[in-house]
């Protein structure tokens, strides 16, 4: 490949699960001379420190972005607009800022507008994670055969994109270039409506007055528990993906919502020929992402044997 | 513990991945003398043979049941009933006649009326499983430490309830008594309920005409694959599950999509705080699961760091 993927200076900001899962990965792959993590938590800061996991700790943002070659903001996306204006007077020209964040179309508005001429702004989003949330919790095969997606705005230079994308490629990831409105609406259904509804039924499950909670927990193996998995997500995290997402998780939500009714009315008129043919179809998508190993296709995850 | 453990013959009745784990588990623990297989399917009953996880295999419900002292009808609860029939005339006094159906009562009206005089219906719900189905998913290790709920109906004898809990004790169950229909309520939302809208939420998703399968394949890691694990559950099974526990059913899933127009509200309207403290109070619910070792505290269930 002829794309540089060498950069002198990169700078993390905001040290979670994503963030410290960069950084870990950047102590493997040498794609970074010198990596600055920056976190407006002390305590986050010292605890990097104490991990070893970058070159340069501080809480400092403005400082930890000057003469960067690449920034990389992981914070909630309610947190980006905040974030730019911070660094925007820091940046240096030629300078590539990205991001992390599950919503693409917010991040755009909100941190364009700060960023100064000459500075290049690629968000990406690494389709990648865990329940847990913090620098300890992260890990660097985080990315690995993951797929992270870049949405470059109009204008934006390809150069800059490819660095980005080799910059991911380089920690493991499979890349792709999408609109940010196309983005949106797939993290919608892949990602953002799946975590509403998990979150929802924990929510439900805990408020029903004729089942203990003690009875939801001790049968949860029944498939309950997957659910728990997702819905035990960083809590501002998800707000703020649902409140930066709005358009389109509503309009996804209000396709799960009718077929949802539909699949109520099957049950409610014995209708077991459409059950059964939606629980036929569903095994195939399945299949497919066991197959292009996006899945363990280990039973109930692997987790059922120990 | 003074209850007998010992059955001189357990019959076995469908061998899918909960039947097949049965026999395979009770290879390993000194419980029955002599353990037959009895299923329709030539073959199943052939694989069996082949695989060798009982004494006797045979298509022959009726010759499979004589002289047991215990049967366990391992089918999809809508076929209990064809079962019961079936091998009624054959059954000896004192026999006992149990299940792992995931719905009780609808198992108590079609089982009971062919049970003749002296034979004891016992039923039960070993809440455990994987995504896959057949003789060859089975493995002896899936009852350990899960949950096997045992719903007697009125007037059974306490002696045969006791025999029943020991039996799965022995196959490394915890066992709760519980009467039949508060278990259907309980199962319909800590297993049916997340069932079907794992499989209503994977099927809208095939069907959005914006988004392309193979986009919904490539970034589903971001929370999608894990409803497409319980989505590619068996088709026949699910079915008859959501048509032979319709109340409890449309019971939850009523709350549940009343929870769910809640929160959509709460998105459209931008009202975080709401949001905040439902993702708040349902991580508390998974510590509670993983306290009680019916979930592995690994992230990703232990898959992300393969």
């Amino acid at each position: 490949m002829s794309t540089e993927t060498h950069f002198d200076k990169v700078t993390l900001i905001g040290l979670g699960l994503i963030g410290s899962s960069i950084a870990r990965a950047l102590r493997q792959v040498p794609v970074a001379a010198h990596v600055v993590a920056a976190d407006r938590s002390e305590a986050v800061v010292a605890r990097v420190r104490e991990l070893g996991i970058a070159d340069e700790a501080t809480t400092d943002l403005g400082a930890a972005v000057e003469n960067a070659d690449l920034v990389i903001a992981c914070v909630p996306v309610g947190a980006m607009g905040a974030v730019a204006e911070v660094i925007g007077p820091h940046l240096k020209p030629g300078a590539i800022v990205s991001d992390v964040g599950s919503t693409k179309g917010s991040i755009v508005a909100q941190m364009a507008p700060h960023m100064p001429q000459g500075v290049q702004l690629i968000p990406a989003h690494p389709v990648a994670g865990t329940e847990h949330s913090g620098p300890d919790s992260g890990f660097p095969e985080l990315f690995h055969g993951r797929w992270c997606i870049i949405t470059p705005t109009e204008g934006a230079d390809p150069a800059a994109v490819d660095r980005v994308a080799a910059f991911w490629q380089a920690l493991g990831s499979k890349t792709e270039v999408m609109a940010p409105d196309h983005h949106d609406l797939v993290l919608a259904i892949t990602s953002h409506v799946p975590h509403l509804i998990a979150y929802n039924i924990v929510g439900t499950a805990s408020d029903l007055e004729q089942v203990t909670e003690s009875e939801v927990i001790k049968f949860s193996a029944g498939g309950f528990r997957d659910f728990t998995r997702i819905a035990a997500s960083d809590p501002t995290m998800w707000r703020d993906v649902f409140l930066h997402n709005k358009e389109a998780v509503l309009e996804v939500l209000g396709r799960f919502t009718e077929d949802l009714i539909a699949l109520q009315r099957n049950i409610r008129w014995g209708q077991g020929d459409q059950l059964f043919d939606l629980f036929t179809r569903t095994r195939a998508i399945r299949r497919s992402i066991i197959d292009q190993r996006q899945d363990t296709a280990d039973p109930d995850f692997g987790r059922g044997r120990k």
